[in-house]
């Protein structure tokens, strides 16, 4: 068993606020015994084409000094939300995972881009930001951690993959909208916990009125069997669940899903 | 568009009035505009390991008879739920399909055999019953459906493997338990909907208190953006839903879930 702890805060278009206003969440999920934490998707940069590349760093870069310094100092586990990372002249949606010492145990790069002309909302990642490539998973001594980003998570395959990996805890950084938010977000994460029997966890950001971004908020972590051990509204907050990878195995041994699966005809 | 329309109806251990109701609600059905029918899970048998065998046919028996043959003088399609059927000694849990002259166009036997052990209800469908070995679509005037039976819906691939050949709308003969049912039924149904922007359907049996098996009930159809456009309680009754292919294909252009799949990497 162990405690998680989501930091559902709101960017600005000010890398410092952005950084000050982390560390003061870190501290307060720390302090609420959490020992694995998280931040949301784009918690340095607002959420915008406009200013991905200019806000982008190397991972020698600002952001990722300071998430390495304060896991090492309070001794957590930090899933790093996510940043725009620069790396050969592209930009990346990236999530870098620390270990208690600070050093990087995982990065993925977001690898669904988000293409979308709903009615009303139109938003096309794709113009710029590079897809990365591979599946991301942590070890950490209390369970094995996915890590996917926001749109990943539409994609069944990604979180299927995650758990046959081992994966008994998904951690999904997630800006979703408030076009999409209210129809397909509690739903689309319970299930995800419900088809491979994880731990499901979505940090979103908050909801700032900056007429850049609207995130819908409502950062939740759902068990095993699908239910909502927290879930927050939109308003800034730190969204704590206790995580029993022996949960996972009771509901896996019940209702043997993976085992029952039948690849051969897929 | 046409119009689906789903027979809830509960069964007994009496297979002269299982026919008697089947028949008198499919032409419920079609006097209410249903161009393609369906019956719920084991609609000719009591849902009990005691039964299956007892009551399965071959395809030459009653009940498939007897769907071929209003098909064919409705002039409608005919997803016929599933029956015990008996092959080569063999019982499967199956699924058969008849076109408007009461032909046979498709034939699903359960995939994914029900077998669980959740606190105080332990059902074990593979000590009498066969799985089956493939993936179940059928052609229409109106869209190509995917067809499968109940504990399939829990298997996200095979959901997204009728949707990637062509499904646009699938037919589920479901007969969910009311411990699973109430935490897990709808959230499935909207979820595979959505991820696969397809029509999906859920046709269970009503509820009846006979003292083998209390279904959940609560047929329902949810549309290509996860919405239920109908959805039953636990009585028996007819559900109809006009199904829209051209929704199906406006959902896909807006948010191309299909297309930015990365099997490469899954």
């Amino acid at each position: 068993m162990f405690r998680l702890g989501l930091c559902q805060i709101g960017g600005s278009p000010d890398k410092d606020a952005n950084i000050a206003k982390a560390e003061q969440y870190i501290r307060e999920a720390a302090a609420g015994g959490a020992q694995v934490i998280s931040l949301p998707e784009m918690w340095n940069c607002p959420y915008s084409n406009d200013y991905f590349r200019l806000f982008a760093e190397a991972p020698d870069g600002r952001c990722v000094t300071f998430m390495s310094g304060i896991a090492r100092e309070l001794g957590i586990y930090l899933i790093g939300g996510t940043i725009a990372e620069l790396a050969d002249g592209k930009v990346y949606n990236t999530c870098f995972c620390f270990d208690r010492n600070g050093e990087i145990i995982g990065r993925h790069r977001k690898v669904h881009l988000f293409d979308i002309d709903v009615d009303g909302y139109r938003f096309m990642e794709s113009d710029t930001l590079t897809a990365g490539d591979s599946v991301t998973v942590i070890d950490t001594e209390f369970c094995r951690i996915g890590v996917a980003i926001c749109y990943d998570v539409r994609f069944p395959e990604l979180s299927r993959k995650m758990a046959l990996e081992g994966a008994k805890l998904i951690v999904l950084p997630a800006a979703f909208n408030t076009t999409t938010g209210p129809v397909h977000w509690d739903k689309l994460m319970q299930v995800r916990a419900m088809d491979n029997q994880v731990y499901f966890a979505a940090n979103a950001p908050a909801q700032v009125e900056d007429g850049i971004f609207k995130a819908y908020g409502n950062s939740c972590i759902a068990d095993p069997w699908s239910q909502f051990i927290a879930h927050a509204d939109e308003k800034e907050c730190v969204v704590y669940g206790d995580i029993d990878p022996d949960y996972v195995d009771k509901i896996r041994n019940q209702l043997p899903l993976l085992k029952h699966r039948r690849p051969e005809i897929y």
